[in-house]
């Protein structure tokens, strides 16, 4: 059974949702829908990008993934619809599906061009829906567009290393539920260019000399748990998708804050790692 | 396979929702539930009215709809069923089904009877989840009700105009996850009583002299795109739902703001298009 | 078709809910995959169990909850894999299940021990999807696990009963979408203790005299509906669950607020049954 994914900034409120859905069963009696976010900030498509860079993998081949955001379609954003990875993703090209993936070239990119037949004004419903139901029955892409070779490429994902090689500068790509604050620090590049050196990471006036690799790595279960304070500490780790993510251990954003609120760090602030 | 979707004011966090879904798995192996939205206001049949109104239409025929928003029942508050555009509504006799539709008369009410055996207070497990899976399983509505002829009418979703015609006063019936504030003036509306004459939209201080047909209608393309400065500029539109609609262009609620809180416009006031 | 269920604290915006349902269907083509909250209290186990111990038993037997909440694996924290009441759930040892079930003994338990092969930190997706699909396979608990026969216990949700039996002290275990105030205090404990004398229900400093069925037991219905005022009257109910429930009729948490802001209730307040 075809599964089609939805990543959007519709939130879960308004009809939106329950209108593209309903559009999908519509045309496919047989396909499963998966909500992956309608928690996106309105069009923000770093915090897009990141959310489907960390779940796409996961899913079958020949996945769909719809992405709702930023995707009034223009003159300057075209709808496309790409296979990449042995995937399907259809949104707008504004330059998300070059920060979803920067090793992997697409196998291939369409500009969508059914959408120019009538009048509707949402795209999702317009153009979307029917791409991906058009490939959820096995149809080729070039019915549905025109073949392009380039996208939009937007680098922001991207840290900067300097050229001594002694400095990687990244920044805040995401804040998650708990206020973990995430850099685009990948231990990937951490390694190759800190080549097993000591270091430090800096993030605001805080400092870190220890990247943990779970978050109660900082507990000593040798002191008996009524005795131990270790809620609130704070700490460097990469996280379960392998990016340098500053923490606070079991901290609740809602009541007595996270990582974000509490260190006052907010997303496109500088996160660096110094070589020592 | 038979959908049922799910439209209620009990949020995402509580354990109603999954105590529903369990419900209805645990009566029909083989049936696709939808979330259409939960988070309506607490109460907020208007609102709900709205979310349906616009969803219901893209679903397959014989799709069952629950409306789970002011459910508890009592003697002015009756529980009914109805088959309505060749679909199915379940939900309390309070208005909401005249909101949902103007236009189209149901063809078939019915009172639903056989909540009245147990002494469950939840209404929706009790009776709601019952019905729906009976018609799931092709069952009639005579079998679960006694027909009734009348409904409950509620107008809030109508607009006035004057008796010169050369006015409409509408209101604001929701506020999207955008910001965007919705009136409940229909384009329709607006042809019909305007028949192309010039017209000015008055939203509290605030005057629009053309209503577009896209957000980026606004934008001059042929500024170069890092000289531009439309973020944030209101405009007036029809929706994809083809009502009137203020909103500011690419804002963001939980930030910089939106329509609603820039503009100060919230849900029952006036926005009124005078034609000149 | 196996179910397996989420209830999760990682709430909807973030990849985690989607990364976790990728893993799953990429193991197996056929399974239903149900919400049942993600937005449980960062590491909220009493709210957890509340939820699941009011949606658990609406599911068809053999269902499969997986329960994303203090799922950190730690050397305090293992995670373990329950049959019980006909249905699977899987976890850490952190005495969520000892509040989902009093009276019920787990039919199995087993200490999950697939975990240990990889470096993976996401606990979720590196062991409890993997069980939870062998199980939805038909595999057996002893292949992912050892048996053991204790599981940790807490006893939150539990209220106290005085030696003289004409008290029983609860305490807030939940506040809902609605604002309503839960208490531990089931209308079973109420019945055993009170055996049908006078009481007297004490929150904060406000007391009820009378234990209602439904909300709308407060409102007179002879009076005319525009003549009434009971939106926000505060009453004592035992809620569609059996629990003593403090609320206010028809009330708003986002506006004008709901019992829980108004009464100046919260998580862990005492709530007093006095009988007379």
């Amino acid at each position: 059974m075809p599964i089609i994914t939805l990543t959007t900034d519709f939130g879960t409120k308004d009809h939106f949702v329950g209108a593209v859905k309903g559009a999908i069963y519509n045309e496919l009696t047989d396909v499963r829908i998966v909500d992956i976010s309608h928690h996106v900030t309105p069009f923000g498509i770093t915090e897009a990008a990141y959310i489907l860079k960390n779940s796409y993998q996961n899913f079958p081949n020949d996945t769909i993934h719809i992405i709702g955001v930023d995707s009034e379609i223009s003159v300057e954003n075209r709808p496309i619809a790409i296979e990449l990875d042995n995937q399907f993703f259809i949104c707008c090209d504004n330059g998300i599906i070059s920060m979803i993936t920067n090793d992997i070239n697409p196998d291939k990119i369409v500009e969508i061009t059914i959408h120019n037949t009538g009048d509707k004004k949402f795209s999702i419903l317009d153009a979307f829906v029917r791409v991906a139901c058009h490939i959820a029955r096995g149809g080729k892409l070039d019915v549905v567009g025109k073949q392009i070779d380039e996208i939009k490429k937007l680098y922001e994902i991207q840290p900067l290393v300097n050229a001594e090689e002694n400095k990687i500068v990244g920044s805040v790509i995401y804040i998650d539920n708990f206020g973990n604050v995430i850099s685009n620090i990948s231990e990937k590049t951490f390694n190759n260019v800190g080549k097993g050196r000591e270091f430090e990471v800096v993030a605001r006036n805080y400092t870190f000399k220890t990247i943990h690799k779970k978050y109660n790595d900082i507990v000593d279960y040798s002191i008996p748990a009524d005795k131990r304070q270790d809620d609130g500490k704070k700490l460097a780790i990469f996280n379960s998708e392998n990016f340098l993510e500053i923490s606070m251990y079991r901290s609740n954003l809602k009541t007595v804050g996270g990582a974000s609120s509490l260190l006052g760090l907010d997303y496109r602030d500088n996160i660096t790692v110094r070589f020592l």
